[in-house]
């Protein structure tokens, strides 16, 4: 058991805060001989880093990471892997408001009250900024996937809805996820979704998002029934990202009136085995993957950090008030995306040994 | 890593078949020292039994619980504490249809396709039987929960949804929840809702629920980023719950549209400590408890049992249809309130050892 | 993280007291599609079983073991394996004497220390009853080795030394071992221990003795550095058998005297293979299986269950005597050859799977 | 589960090979509001530091750690710390014998045959470099136990054998230890000792020792029965370090020939609750610690890099010869005294933590 540890064979154990000298993680478990290096995971730290468009913040972190063990002439060697991402851009502002008063909707108050004190800085351990451990531990995961596999992990973002504003799903085109800075799949939501965050950016206001994740050509069989589910995991993977207050798999709240009969996803016989009419259970059924597109969707809340004085305490136990200024991302569900990648990733490369292990 | 276990500190581990001789669980971690007997644990079963009224399953079963270890005259021990349960009711039907088809929506698919065979009698494994397991091990957790906090546990679930009829929050009465067949807070659904479900039965059909679980009384603190926050094991937890595609915390999905000021929670100094104007964190904040109520929904689809014919496939591989006659719930989601319920006592039982550990 | 489970892909997890109803566990991990009955199981526990001669305890027990879940029509489902064993010589003497007074030697004060009461009937969970369930698991765990590597697992164990009577090696015969009441491969040790045991036990006395466990045939890779490593895992698994206080690999301490020429395995590319000069490392190198014999041996402390009053003290933490009367053996290291046995099997299954997680 | 942690609730994780860039570790659970810094490791590093006397490896590291995370104003935040040491002495000579041939007695053969590849560079990840880690780790230990239990650890090893030269008991100073490059007790055995090496040291040879670690002080209560027992614990974690071929506890392998009377320890009331006649035991009754000094010992075998060539086999899978050049221990047992000692101090403070969430 670690806190600071997810998956099971394949396993990441992350570390650091927003304003210390680096962050990074251990990778643990990966098959020997995948050819790996650096080149293998900056991409996908590249799609999360900050400051690459206007509705994200502004900080300036390159982001290059480094491995420092476990990859021996270019092969990884079955030891664990330590990957290492300094942090360059820790504005020494001034702390002052932070340091005492609790932002309303952040984890200072609950830090706080679990540790006695905290780390203020830029929020500390509770900084999204751990999330990019978290993508290149999933760029590790891809590479175990394809490995087991035989054939790339295809796992892909996107965001669906901002604020109250949700794609056209007819309009689905991933292409378009990688043209626009929002990891839309519906080229037509790029202006609405711009003129919505360059007002509430002007405002100092925020909103949420909902990302979803889907995973392709995993076969079937990936789960481990009763509480090593995959949507089990899934769901906890999800729910442990930054901000996140909502997780459903497939058809999700939507299944629930729904009719056993309209619901059910049935089955025919294809060429290449069971195919499926439908894919309401998300490719997941009693825990365990059906072999169908696996598809998870999660709610990111409007970003606490906003400039309208809010009420709050101060670690002296007096009312007080606090505005967030600084870089803050007035929808943090955007770089959500790479991460629920990432998290999806993880969650399969795990579930891949995991099914290897007990089924051969 | 158990596939089989659920929680770190407290822990239970469960094993059993709709169909086989009996049911149990290994309750791990117990604190030494509570007054235990099959009297704390029998009252929470009943809730969850089936065939108590005509909208749940027939299947009779009294589930009693005996306790075969880890209690010495009276109290716990502090050693693992076996719960079994007889299975009286496996009515030894021809399994014939479900022998050999897969039942869309249900695991069997999933199940035949991960180990090359299953217990199809009465979904085997997958079958919400295991579910009784969940409840005698929460009735444990209330205990542990009474014994570390010094008070009861007040974890208490509710139905506000069954199809698309929900209810009206401006009658929640908690009382009301033990007097009706639902679970429902709202006694102005119990009629629709049974109109409802009378209906679907006749019909051989079925449909889903959501159900809340509120936990009130808990200390702030409990939750250990970054991946055993709180609201990730709540999720994993909740989703590892039979037919449940979907859980939020708070206000869940409806935070995502709105801004950061309707949805921060703003924190007054009250005369017992913090006080929060309003709840839509439900309770946990970067993963932690705030010391608010603990709120958690999830989503149960619709029941796959259903009469209407489908296609499917059957373990040679050929097309057909099935339609599943039998003992079902028309609404899987009434019965999940217990388990619910059970699965919250059982992460906060966990997570408040968990915080012992760390911050003494 | 369990206190009460062992292995991680292959995992058991006991439950039970001496003189409770009943003991057992569960065994989770278990690939599918294994033939598994009753009768796979019941010859390990039937070495195990007390009363077999005059040189253990008198207890009366069958030890008939039962498989609540997991099998279906024959074989293994992959799900998780409830075996059961009824308690049924739990003689219901007065225990006046143990209930109040800690025995020199025996748990008694270090649980009353650790949990505040305990359960004194015939040592409760400390007692070495609880074995039966490794043995039970160490039999499932067999028929994993044995469907993993496609041959029968060769897990033996014998006798080597009583008090200070060595077995000669140059005698050895795994023929004898089930032969005679002690597991002795030398014939020749027969007389010289049942004199030796009979002196004991007619004096109220006890000894220890040494056991070797040998498994053959398994390949290299088995192992997993740093923390899993194969021989931490074997140290772990003995130690944790009651009365046992000290492990050794292969020469063990006897090849700390040496010089690294004396003591350094040479090797030689055989016909199938690497073949090695001599077995000092006990088929472990790194922490990783070599492919040679892996070897083991623990040191079993004497019985601390003896005639002879001794100086201790009470609950009421007063100096008083005791003197351990009823049922117990002369020599608990003769019972536990099966244990370190189904130890050893349980070690390797679960390495194998971790193996093949990850290396495929 | 992860390969390369070690602990449950105080739990490290360790990455680095010999000749990579750096190792480390990540140390998770640490209580909040421990102060620290890098003066609270680096002594500990010191100890074990090579190339203090000439009876250990020349490699000339200062082994200078850093604290990257979960300290923040010189105080534990709770969050997990990661330490960072950098390999700086690499010599960067000729491998080409240790590349293609397998050194006897070392992990070369195994590594390769469990992952097909391994990092030949001074032995990659089965170096005792990655001990360095387990040093500052087990620095931070013993501020938890401080922490815990108010007062310091009182953690201490020494050598009490090297070939076959054995201290006198009856000498024992725990002073003495830091006065001599070898950590005996014994003020006499430094001449002998120190001739025995220099003649192996001259002869390219090598030979063992055993190794003695005490904690005093602790508190009745700590060991998790049955599978996380104290002794259970400390058997896995002592054999988990290079060259370990046996471990025991107390009395151990020489409680054996006893009889039950001469082995069990009495008991009597003291002033200050319970004190026993003797410590057979080792401070640990039914895996559970009495209250006593915990002692374990440890054999190590003679180091494996020797210059007498001896026969092994190449990757080609062809016989050849090697001799093992280069800078190297002629006794691994010395350094492996702080080593330890780290480790003892892991254990008990993870057993603080586990004890303290199931007992308050």
């Amino acid at each position: 058991m670690s806190h600071n540890s997810f998956g099971h064979l394949f396993r990441f154990t992350t570390w650091g805060e927003s304003h210390g000298p680096a962050i990074g993680c251990i990778v643990d478990g990966t098959p020997p001989g995948i050819s790996l290096s650096e080149a293998d995971i900056q991409p996908w730290l590249d799609r999360r880093r900050p400051g690459q468009s206007r509705f994200v913040t502004q900080r300036r972190e390159p982001d290059q990471v480094r491995i420092l063990s476990g990859v021996f002439e270019g092969q990884t060697t079955g030891t664990p892997i330590s990957l290492f991402i300094e942090n360059e851009d820790q504005r020494s502002k001034d702390y002052g408001e932070i340091k005492d008063k609790f932002r309303p909707g952040h984890a200072d108050y609950t830090y706080w009250a679990k540790y006695g004190l905290r780390d203020y800085r830029g929020g500390g351990r509770s900084s999204a900024r751990e999330t990019a451990s978290r993508v290149a531990a999933g760029a590790v995961a891809r590479k175990v996937i394809e490995k087991v596999t035989g054939k790339p992990a295809e796992i892909r973002g996107a965001l669906i809805q901002i604020g109250s504003q949700t794609i056209d799903r007819g309009r689905w085109d991933w292409a378009e996820v990688d043209r626009n800075p929002f990891f839309s799949p519906d080229a037509a939501m790029i202006q609405p979704w711009s003129d919505l965050l360059d007002g509430l950016r002007k405002a100092g206001s925020s909103t949420g998002a909902i990302v979803e994740v889907v995973a392709s050509g995993l076969p079937a069989g990936l789960g481990a029934p009763l509480y090593g589910k995959l949507d089990a995991d899934l769901a906890s993977a999800m729910m442990s990202i930054n901000a996140v207050k909502g997780v459903e798999i497939g058809a999700g709240f939507a299944a629930e009136p729904r009719t056993g009969e309209a619901n059910a996803d049935e089955m025919r016989m294809g060429n290449d085995g069971v195919t499926f009419a439908s894919n309401n259970a998300g490719g997941i059924l009693g825990g365990i993957s059906s072999g169908q597109d696996i598809v998870v969707r999660f709610a990111v809340k409007p970003t606490s950090s906003i400039l309208t004085p809010r009420h709050t305490v101060n670690t002296s136990g007096e009312d007080t008030e606090i505005s967030t200024k600084g870089r803050h991302d007035p929808c943090v569900g955007i770089r959500a995306v790479p991460v629920g990648e990432a998290m999806m990733a993880i969650v399969l490369a795990d579930h891949l040994l995991r099914h290897r292990a007990q089924c051969g």
